[in-house]
């Protein structure tokens, strides 16, 4: 007989956002008449812009003739893709060998196959509240987690702990789901912890496109000394619209060189090259031309006017708990706004009463860990009138 | 100090293909006048039937206007997509529910990230020779793992030995590298085993689009009793020239339970998802509307023709050998031609060899296993001239 993997039975019953569908479809079920809208999900709404739609056509046309068909690319990305990500970085002053760079399908790959890399013996250290992928995929390795609190009272952004020791460490700024940013300063104090106690920080930057001030770090390579102790996951899910037509990358600096229990020393981007030509055979020809539109002038400025328009629906939803004096963060430098349930309320039970009163869907902070069970999550995808209606809804309801 | 899994160390320094290309790169560079011509990795060369270039620039048409954009689809793939997957099979008289059907980027991923559900205690039966992935992704879990001999003798198609246990069986038909194919007799000689034992199938069927005699099994599904011990991945690589755009799928039939050591029953369709769900978002949507129009009757009759095309390919090697008395297999419903060195040659000094004297690349049967080490492939998927002028200049040279 077959021994699964039994891990997965130590994961909680299901996944938040199934859980969501799962009520959500419940209640349309009971309510056809009701207008549910949702601002739960972290998806975006606002078509991709021309340039890109372009690259994407030219990919396809691409495969129409023998001449400039493609097949098994580098399982690693195309050069021109990879250059074009690092020339993105040279732009915010941060520069990174191509050859460092990994094209994916998505960040969510990345940040869960990454667990394959690493021995089960490490201690993890995760926040809590946290994108739940980091967690499970954890726990299907079996892995022990130690969580650090991210808490109103730290605005969310824990700072190392000089008594606790960790081997990998997940940080996610601007954070889902709590829409914190790190200030360079807290991320020097986790790039010198990280130093200082040879641990690996796996920087998630997913949101990174949605800063807009500079002096704020949009990858943890800004801190000097990262190279040499974190990875970085980013994806152009949120920067170009990129949720349906999926493409992502992981940068794996060559620095990153830890030695193995009979002391030989181990490359950590090599070990990743390995991972990745042995079970992956790397992003669709097309959807990787259509990524390198996005990093064109004209590409990113019609990535940007969305990021604007999402920012501005997320201004809409915290002007209304300003108004309403309820505690929330985020919403600036991310789609994302995360606020504390009024009176009282626990996520869960706060979820219901949205969706049958207001017929707003959000997420509940629960979902991410303990320290959210009292908060909520709302984002800036929606489109501008429902995000207005879902506001005057609220507005009346709480 | 982070553990690396130190299990990636057991890996050969190399894998195949990368060799072969470094190979390739540094006789390039000495002989840079030199036409060399590949018929070594299994990449397509044909473009993509115009059908299919139709749906995937409408898949790119959808993402341009917000009333037909996509976002995060579901992981497990459009309904659209699993549906038409069922179809196919449903053409060849085998039941597949639709929800049993996970669409991914490609088999590669898939037949690497199954090992992910089962645990590291099992007994692994790989053959030799076989694709690599198989025996790569289970090292890298610290598997022992068992071989089974392919060998000229049972015409590279091992069947079950009654005193040799396994929990976990990997086979391949039409086979990768043999061409060897399983008559529905010896399939179902391997269900009854994996019924009589317990154990799991993990079938391969990649290239069961070349199979052109009808009483030949073109997915384990052909036998009864599969669903309840086989996983059987797929792909578009082969079958529809999907090798640089991805797209594949896996099958996972409800039918799969086992105990867990608790006695819990367990679902390995439900562990398959909880994986796909926690560390995959689905496969771009474009690519899905290319995949789908693939299994269209106008789709299918484009992608048979370059099937026929690179059959032919085959046909035009395989007659070679014939004519020159050197023992082969498979080229006749697969694309893949399986010989014995000449002249007792090992296969790495006949890719040397060939290389050097004839300017052919080909694929070294050693870089499949053990058994290999006498053997070499060569692929029927160069186009019409390339073939006819390599295996000319094979010809003379032998």
């Amino acid at each position: 007989m077959p021994k699964i993997n039994e891990n997965y039975l130590n994961l909680k019953e299901s996944y938040l956002f199934s859980e969501i569908n799962h009520r959500v479809a419940e209640y349309t079920k009971q309510n056809p008449d009701k207008k549910v809208i949702r601002l739960g999900i972290g998806d975006v709404t606002r078509p991709l812009g021309d340039a890109i739609i372009k690259g994407l056509h030219e990919g396809v046309d691409a495969m129409a003739s023998a001449g400039t068909f493609k097949g098994y690319g580098p399982e690693q990305g195309y050069e021109f893709l990879r250059s074009a990500v690092a020339s993105y970085y040279a732009g915010h002053n941060i520069s990174i060998d191509p050859s460092d760079i990994f094209i994916s399908d998505g960040a969510k790959s990345d940040t869960g196959n990454i667990t394959d890399i690493f021995g089960n013996d490490n201690v993890i250290l995760i926040p809590d509240p946290v994108y739940p992928v980091y967690v499970d995929s954890n726990i299907m390795c079996g892995r022990k987690i130690t969580y650090m609190s991210a808490t109103a009272e730290n605005d969310f952004l824990p700072l190392p702990d000089k008594n606790v020791h960790a081997d990998l460490i997940y940080l996610c700024s601007p954070n889902n789901p709590t829409g914190a940013v790190y200030s360079y300063d807290q991320l020097k104090a986790w790039v010198d912890y990280a130093l200082e106690n040879e641990a690996v920080i796996l920087f998630d930057a997913a949101y990174e496109a949605f800063i807009s001030d500079s002096t704020l770090p949009r990858s943890i390579y800004a801190v000097e000394g990262a190279k040499k102790c974190a990875i970085e996951f980013c994806s152009l899910s949120k920067t170009a619209g990129f949720t349906g037509t999926r493409c992502g990358y992981t940068i794996v600096p060559k620095e990153l060189v830890f030695k193995s229990s009979d002391g030989r020393e181990v490359s950590l981007n090599a070990l990743w090259n390995r991972r990745q030509t042995t079970k992956f055979n790397g992003t669709s020809y097309i959807i990787q031309k259509g990524a390198a539109a996005v990093f064109t002038e004209e590409g990113m400025a019609q990535c940007m006017e969305n990021i604007s328009y999402y920012k501005e629906n997320a201004r809409i939803i915290c002007d209304v708990f300003a108004k309403k004096g309820i505690r929330y963060f985020g919403g600036e430098h991310s789609p994302y706004v995360w606020f504390e349930c009024p009176g009282g309320m626990d996520s869960w039970t706060f979820f219901d009463y949205l969706l049958n009163n207001a017929q707003v869907v959000g997420t509940p902070g629960a979902g991410f860990g303990e320290n959210g069970k009292n908060y909520f999550r709302l984002t800036g995808f929606g489109t501008r009138e429902n995000t207005i209606e879902a506001m005057e809804r609220i507005d009346k309801l709480i």
